[in-house]
């Protein structure tokens, strides 16, 4: 069993990216947008600042009332949208239930969308055409990439439908000539699908969802779940119980998490390549 | 074993949305563009002819010769968009290979975009946002609710991973709580995935390519074949074979082809509400 360290990979796929962020004649603006004071986005977005200062960006966190109504968050965005200095927003979830979030995230110009959660871009995905791709999901492959796990002809279970994680991450395995199967709370008889599972991937967001009698032996184990108990991070995997069936796990924390850091900060690089290019090509 | 009468069914749901057509102030207006004479083609737009006779539709049909330019397809396609004696634009792929026809549907005003094939509206499936959807699936979906197959916790297998049917199709399925997988030319030991289908949808396009014994006993299969051998329309099922182990069985042809005539029909009338309820936005 070998353990897929997302910390690892991470460092160094940063410091390769920094090279090429010092290369740019300008420095890059990374905009995040919180409302409210969740304690758990706090955590989040102190990462992604972070992220930031290692690669150089110019952060910018800008923190807004709980109570602010759905046009003077779009508002904030539009304005972020024409900035100059700012090539990437991200808008922290979760938003206030008064606020419809997917509203929000399309109101992100596309060019600018680092989170990849934008209409256009979800679209351009399952279309295969070139936009920018949410950070769980793709974090995901470049790490089984990085570990050069065949996923061509295999069968990878994906349980979780979310638009954030299960949904697109179903399409880039596809793109990857895989096998897929999307579970989710509706599905009957889960170890079924999950006992046949060569890559199994869980979203699920429950504390020792997955456990042993649920993983063929030699799977490939990705665990995305990030539950707080009593401070403590967990995966949805019984980790200790699970590891031993397994041919590669991701630990947590240390696994698909950073993944998901690295990945924003490319998008925020890839969002002015973007940005770049249409300005060439005007 | 029933035959899921596609046929039927498109005559019932035309007449009921011709009474709501009928309501309407102004005819509707749905433009088809062919490149090229291809013969399939030509078929299909005359289906599509006929529908929009039966509902009243106005009915433009503009045909560009072979070598048209990429720009000046788009162009066109643009004068359409401001048109606002048209509703529905759809453009008859295949088109030549010098012209890159994601490029081409991205041009589709999203509103009037009534084949869904728009990224933007391909994002909205994704997200569960209001958009226009794909013919082919929805009308499968369509189908399956006007014979009250239960979906929700059943294994729905597709096979086929295209733009047009495979990937919106998993998506609209797992929206009715289906669990999903797709399966495709890279998959190893398919017969394993589609026996374990309680609902088995192919979207292939080869004849025979379903037998008997891929099929568990008792399962819904949705053939989307269109496959033309010496003048004679098949399916990708090997019918006779199959429908005795079936509960239900689409007919090619009579069975999915009907339904993606119908929902276009379907989607022009709900381009114009979106149209409307766009202009009473403003």
């Amino acid at each position: 069993m070998e353990i897929l360290n997302g910390k690892e990979l991470k460092k160094k796929k940063l410091l390769e990216l920094k090279e090429q962020v010092l290369k740019l004649s300008q420095p890059l603006g990374f905009a995040v947008v919180q409302v409210g004071h969740n304690e758990a986005s706090n955590v989040y977005i102190r990462q992604k600042e972070k992220m930031a200062e290692q690669l150089g960006y110019e952060f910018y966190h800008i923190s807004l009332e709980e109570d602010i109504l759905e046009d003077e968050l779009i508002q904030t965005i539009q304005e972020l949208n024409e900035d100059e200095k700012v090539h990437g927003i991200l808008v922290q979830m979760p938003l206030p239930s008064h606020i419809d979030a997917k509203k929000v995230q399309d109101a992100v110009n596309p060019e600018k969308d680092v989170d990849g959660l934008n209409a256009l871009n979800s679209g351009k995905l399952l279309k295969q055409e070139e936009g920018l791709l949410p950070c769980t999901p793709s974090g995901i492959i470049t790490l089984l990439h990085a570990y050069q796990i065949p996923l061509c002809g295999r069968h990878a279970v994906v349980v979780g439908r979310s638009e954030l994680v299960g949904k697109p991450l179903a399409l880039l395995l596809l793109n990857e000539d895989a096998t897929v199967t999307i579970c989710h709370s509706k599905t009957e008889h889960l170890e079924q699908y999950t006992k046949m599972a060569d890559i199994l991937i869980s979203a699920v967001g429950k504390k020792d969802f997955i456990r042993a009698d649920m993983v063929k032996e030699g799977a490939v184990v990705i665990d995305v779940g990030m539950n707080r108990v009593d401070g403590k991070l967990y995966g949805d995997v019984k980790y200790d119980e699970v590891a031993p069936y397994c041919s590669y796990i991701t630990p947590v924390p240390g696994g698909v998490g950073p993944m998901t850091v690295l990945e924003l900060g490319e998008n925020v690089y890839r969002a002015h390549q973007k940005q770049l290019k249409k300005t060439f090509d005007r």
